[in-house]
């Protein structure tokens, strides 16, 4: 049986991955979010609350993960 | 007592279990989501955190558990 | 001290077994969502994350424990 | 240290315990939820999960202790 | 090592302190509630589920942690 | 193998560590609410449970994080 620490993110999660996977490739993505926003970028980094997210001049948005809705990769 | 490992989905609970048969029948599903939109599609995978939606035209969307409201076979 | 399986049902709290008599007795019921929809139908089966709502062509619909407000049996 | 098993109510706060001296004294209470409805009527029990209140025919709503905002006896 | 008991608020924490420091100063506040309202009044107590305001006339509004948004002490 | 303890922030994380840099560096940051809300100012402290946001008077808001969409520093 394998326990997960508090501070790790569970890598083994095809959603976690397929985040992990968007990051590495700076995959442009958006991001439906609770109050209907929907914003466009690219992902920067993920951890167990938030995701960070790199708009078009680079600067930064941490969104919450309660907040997101959904996520799409755009083609 | 079974206790459920952090990474493992528990299969035993009935929607987890007719969420796997969606996937493995590809059935069409409709999906309402909080913020009132209702998406269209066949379900790829599940976890514990997200289900994937493939459109029509095979590309998925992301969808947060925290997000949803109801899911609906097509019929 | 007793502690529930991950898996299984809280059967001792008034929530949960009078859910398991309305699917017993396959009373109509309508369920206040948070979108504010409000839907009709005879309750099928429950489990820690969604209830299974049957509407009046027998189609289901699993609703997110999450996205519920209310249940209200009708008379 | 105590403590508390899955199935009980913490019943030594202050939240839990005034539901329980409004469920005994059969007051009228309203409740404002998230979809903005403001219900009315005397509560009869709650859980972890879910308050149940009865309207004026005595007919019962269960709402889920998620979708509560607030609470207010009345005068 | 410190583990907290079930029953127990987290005194340590500053948000906890803080709305304890209004209670004790008997300090008009405004809270930001999901539903978009906004109330005024006193705080009475807090608990790990709900916090008590207190309005003009004396009159207590339990209200649900879940459903606050923010909290403003008035000067 | 590492648990948290109930009373601290896992300071390990890029999000409480960002915010943690804000605080430190007094910058201007924006914060996305779920009410739909945009509030400017400079953050203050962070707890588990909330966050507190100096406004241009030095008066403070004290937002619970389970009502943040995301946070844009200002530049």
């Amino acid at each position: 049986m394998v326990e997960t620490m508090a501070n790790e993110l569970e890598t083994g999660l095809p959603s976690i991955r397929q985040i992990q996977t968007l990051i590495r490739e700076e995959r442009e993505i958006e991001l439906k979010l609770v109050t209907d926003d929907l914003i466009v970028g690219k992902l920067r980094w993920q951890d167990q609350h938030c995701i960070c997210l790199m708009d078009q001049y680079d600067q930064p948005t941490i969104v919450w993960r309660q907040a997101i809705v959904y996520l799409k990769p755009k083609f």
